[in-house]
């Protein structure tokens, strides 16, 4: 018998969905020591990594897993992460906020409270660009529904190259960033944390915009602070919305609350659903226990 | 030379392209009583209508004209309506506020002001169905987006026949109305006012709803004002998001500004604009000086 031990804050969840399922030759263990595979939200298991003694697999519940990939801690395993469940949920949350924007919902429900009827001129998203960077399965999933809506979308990725049946109308190579940004009325990150991609968003990068809205739904730790403040100040950004942060919850000293061109919201662009990752981990393990390569394998030098 | 009156809130954006175009034997006319086409917003013109006495055509600047069907007016002359460009326009209203509202934006931003840091579940659009009334070119092209976002779409019609290249998952007889209510997270009417249309959204239709959101961006009077605040008050339906009204601007004393389950915005779901409007009149104009049968021709019978 396989021993899966699960560490997840929707741990009841998970225990259920396990229940639900007959997958072979695999139960629960409680032990840190004996498990071969743990299934588990990586913050979670960040100090606990040494005390696993038989682990072979970790399935982690996210698909952001920098909390594991740092140099000093231990590589001896393989990790797998979850994907292609949260471009519908990123999808929403972009577009969402986009027309919020561009169709002043704030300033309508400001006018509703006072009885004031007073249209406000627009333009629609089909005179209007997106460029998103990172074109992996989130990337192109928003481009997808971007598209459909109206905008125009371009890709940034770390090639040049557009992925297989790339929804992007053009792709540029990240040293040609500068010209893309220029071009947008929307930028979004769905960027991992990685040795490149920290700080990336800088006083530099971000003073080629103009006016655009910035997304970030990948990992806080690509915005420099100080960069993206500049950056709105002297409006080359018109407005941030972001969602993740170098520490969540967002400390209380933290700016951003208070800043009126910052949406700030938390963490909840796309979240783990517990059905959709179960599947995810169920099909490995049958791949895992008949021998086969295991789907969505971390490569821990690359960080994703 | 054909003689051409512009009667719009817009005038000054018409003549302009006007000059820019170079539309054949066609020159702008000022006298009422001499211009054989008039370029107008339909309400603009319902009083002056007896002292047109060479009109032929009026090519409305709006889709809706019912403000021009009424049968005690005259019909002695083609109307026109424009089509086709508030598709895009109606999407992003309808899909951005469902957006907002499952995806709980409003929260979020109460809790930015308090600096709280608290995620709270959700379901995504790929679990919803949404019920368009009306199939023609604004409910095709919704449906279309609203696909793209993961939305099942129904349409419910007077014949219960899809369109044609239907992009909905299924077509309701209007007679059927009740079941597609049933199934409904999202019910939008894009109706013109007709005497079938009028207050079919009452006590008894709503009714039958599951907690749905209602969107109007057809007309204001498709909705009876008591069955939409007793739905409300029952749960029948969660929320109104109300672009169109029986008279607008809407009444200082009208109980839906201050209703905490109504949202009121001043006709903007989509706007005519110009550019859109005169490419479609000089398309229009075309055929008429040649003696082609005119785009868009309403049936004043029927009222749409």
């Amino acid at each position: 018998m396989n021993k899966l031990l699960i560490i997840s804050k929707e741990k009841e969840k998970y225990l259920s969905l396990f229940k639900q399922s007959d997958l072979p030759d695999l139960e629960i263990c409680h032990d840190l020591r004996k498990a071969d595979i743990v299934l588990a939200d990586p913050p979670l298991i960040l100090d606990l990594l040494n005390q696993f003694e038989s682990v072979d697999w970790v399935q982690s519940t996210f698909t952001g897993i920098d909390a594991l990939t740092h140099p000093d801690l231990r590589q001896d395993y393989d990790l797998t992460n979850v994907k292609g469940i949260f471009g519908q949920q990123i999808s929403e949350y972009v577009l969402g906020y986009c027309i919020q924007y561009f169709r002043h919902f704030s300033l309508y429900e400001q006018q509703q409270q006072k009885k004031q009827w007073q249209p406000h001129s627009y333009s629609s998203l089909t005179d209007k660009v997106m460029v998103i960077l990172g074109t992996g399965s989130i990337g192109c999933a928003l481009a997808k529904t971007a598209k459909a809506l109206g905008f125009t979308a371009y890709g940034i990725n770390r090639l040049g190259i557009p992925p297989k049946d790339s929804p992007f109308e053009k792709v540029f190579h990240i040293t040609e960033m500068s010209s893309a940004f220029k071009q947008a009325d929307v930028i979004v990150s769905t960027l991992p944390k990685t040795e490149q991609t920290v700080g990336l968003l800088n006083i530099d990068t971000l003073n080629d915009c103009n006016g655009a809205l910035l997304f970030n739904v990948g990992r806080g730790d690509v915005i420099d602070n100080y960069g993206l403040l500049h950056a709105l100040e002297s409006q080359s950004l018109s407005h941030a919305f972001l969602d993740v942060f170098i520490n969540e919850p967002l400390s209380q000293e933290c700016s951003y609350w208070h800043h009126p061109n910052i949406t700030v919201t938390p963490h909840i662009a796309a979240i783990s659903f517990p059905e959709q990752v179960f599947e995810q981990f169920s099909e490995n393990y049958l791949r895992w226990r008949d021998g086969f390569s295991l789907l969505n394998l971390v490569d821990f030098d690359k960080g994703y």
